[in-house]
């Protein structure tokens, strides 16, 4: 429950647990540092845990259209120093999801010395032009300002089928929170503007840069951003390691919660630790 | 370029080839006759080839709101009679393409004594509550009348992001041709009826009926009929194999023809031969 | 059932069909001619098949120690001509399994102007160091003289797990005859031949050279030659597409015999019909 | 470095760590506590590591022909009373790899309150037919007390291509000293029954009783124990997660030693925490 500021602009965060790696944890594109509530003590167990919002995120700042990941960079940059100022630490766990992901890869390049240890969860190298595309359909869908048109265009793909069908209920209960929450113009204006940031996000070429340990996790049902695209990871970052979550889809840590935070929980906490059998 | 007639309402068929297996080809749910022109040679060089409009597509009949796949089924069993009279045989290969495998598979079911072989290329034994919603999604957005925003909502979805990207050129001019399409408020129409139509769909617990020798065909990239739904078919059909078009999404026929219309051909030419190892 | 003479050597080989394609189907290591006999009514019914025995198999010729894939490639050249001056064809669609895959795969690259189409089923662009220390190991069992041993090495690893559960009574038949079979030392001295004429195999520098539509055969459960082995021709051959017989093991034709066969007739009844969407 | 007796047969047994759940890994069919010497830190870190061997592995005694996994799963009753008397704990992670994770399934099964927690890495719910027939293959190679031909019969095929490729030295190495070991004919007659040990293995209709939370760790290049036999494990345990590495074959710990321990030990530290999302 804590804030920092970085040229003026408010950057909401938490920390979690007492002792072990310091692990950051960033959202994908729709959630907030709240979506994590029940992963808090898992993670928290063995690792210190770092939750944030991102800029037009949960408590962090608004920001106007036209911005790119550059200012969510920074803003981990910013996040980087205060925790060192706070914890006395200066290298930390990064993991993202999804969006979460993709900023976090993109940390790791610019603050190479800042990164420990790298997982990048439902992740890619890049916004292909195919993603492109479906990002610009929700984002015609979100100017029709209809919450359930959005609602029914952006969330089901998320999930598998098989997980859609046997959570029902769950399902249920988020398509009525989520369509309140999307037929809100404020929301559905961020939404697409974070949707905008990733337009041109492209590090290909720079996977070779990344030294750190990397965990590269993927779903094997993830329609979003297919196994091929953490293929292209795994294969240009020459330290990782690549594991698919079997039947799950894109949001991995609502379907497979002990999978996902074990995974996380116990990658992290390797620490420094190098492994050679 | 015939036509024949069920209750009054035109069905709309061609037949190519001279000799062979008697081979019906059925479309996917937005495609016509006319999408298979480039096919034609290579499926009806040891096959007769049969291609048909369902009712709402091409030169078939135009519906009002409200039927179901039956109506469609009953369109097959209105060309079986036909195919019989005018080509004195009267038992075919089904081969058919997501809704147009859907469609087929039922008709091997009402008609079992019709269909010597099937083919179900990118389809399932039911409409899933996931792809009901996505379906849900994709009418709201025709209902907004926003030819570009229906084409961003349920175009790129069916191609792999790979053929996608390699394929830039002829994904821009598909773009034009279909946004232009997709903005005659008769076509959106059309597609919300057939879309609808799809929404109650479930033969799982009959596929132990079939008894014909059936070839399931999937694409790994499929993001909208993900190959676990073709697994459901190949374990519930008996005298079935399934084959993978590794690296295609939905639209197999457009990513690899060759290896589509090769398997299609050859599936289908095999006749009544069966192979004992 | 017709021979020819390549430097003094027998090559046995026999035409099936009247029309379309010519077919050259290629033999597995352990196979010959005869272990096709099921598949000939499908294989020559659009298509006229030829097979053929390699050197150390079946009614070709015996060898001594020490040659490599060479004199196969060689056999093919010879038979080629055969074939133009007794069916004035001079073209031909060429299809091998593992083995006979690798082979074919090599004539492609020696005699391009020969080669219409190409299927590599269950085959590689090399002998990996993996797979040459696994056929190490079969030879060594092979020079113990001992048939049941070498069955147990060899055999069951090139059947899915699956397969091998459900064909009990089929496998147990094949044991016995493979295991008197194994129990002769003249063939397990040619087995030893055939696997070590593979030793050096490796032209993935070379596969961007092959201009001819190919289509590769993987099974899912190829516990030999893994999907990543036909994953690297897919990327090296430009025209090709890659299919994948799920829940097949390496014997994909005794597994799938309908698949196999119709995928097989089918691409080479495509003959020079190129298919753009 | 302890040891206890079931019945005077010694059990050599190791604890490793100060804090933290008490997971008891086990090994492989040729492994022993040895194996994960480079393990100890980063499984000891957050969590208590037991290491043990099984009766006729590494320190523990050897027994004489004719048992199967029963005397196994005593060892580990055995053990569980020893450390709940030595650690005042009395609920631990089970984890095992291949063997291991068989026997850590039945010890779940017969020790349900003794388990907190599950992983099996590269197990099954049984030993197909299909496996008996490899496991059949390395005993007659073993009897004929040949070192050189049991390496290569046994050990290539539980690596990935890519790995034996890449790791080239360290299989050489591996080589060496394999070939040395298996040279002694008391090595090989220990080998031949523990292979045997898992003849009648089958577990398949008692995985519904598991309700602990379970994590099914897969390879994707395991050509030994398939990821479709850890696909029926995951069928059948209600409460589990199903990860594949992918690019791993069976040996899964030295292929991707991070993901590995990573895996087990944030799994493990979960402890009792429940996730719902």
């Amino acid at each position: 429950m804590s804030e920092l500021y970085l040229d003026g602009k408010k950057i909401y965060y938490e920390i979690h647990g007492q002792a072990g790696e310091v692990l950051i944890l960033l959202n994908g594109i729709m959630m907030t540092t709240n979506s994590w509530t029940n992963f808090i003590p898992a993670l928290s167990r063995n690792n210190r845990l770092v939750l944030v919002d991102f800029f037009d995120q949960g408590r962090s700042e608004r920001l106007g259209p036209g911005y790119d990941h550059q200012i969510q960079i920074q803003l981990l940059g910013a996040l980087f120093r205060q925790l060192e100022a706070e914890m006395g630490v200066g290298r930390f766990v990064l993991a993202g999801l999804s969006y979460g992901g993709n900023v976090a890869l993109q940390a790791a390049l610019a603050f190479p010395e800042r990164v420990k240890r790298l997982i990048l969860a439902n992740s890619a190298a890049r916004t292909s032009s195919w993603l492109r595309n479906v990002g610009d359909g929700w984002n015609e869908v979100a100017k029709s300002g209809n919450g359930r048109s959005y609602y029914l265009t952006a969330i089901p793909v998320i999930y598998s089928t098989h997980f859609f069908e046997a959570q029902a209920a769950w399902m249920e209960q988020r398509e009525e929170t989520l369509v309140a929450y999307f037929s809100q113009k404020e929301v559905l204006e961020r939404m697409i503007r974070l949707t905008d940031s990733s337009r041109h996000y492209n590090v290909e070429d720079r996977l070779g840069e990344i030294q750190c340990p990397t965990l590269i996790l993927s779903s094997s049902e993830d329609a979003l951003v297919p196994v091929t695209e953490q293929e292209l990871l795994h294969k240009g970052i020459k330290n990782s390691s690549h594991v698919v979550i079997r039947g799950s889809g894109h949001a991995s840590m609502y379907e497979f919660p002990e999978a996902f935070a074990g995974l996380i929980a116990g990658f992290a906490g390797l620490g420094d630790e190098e492994i050679h059998p």
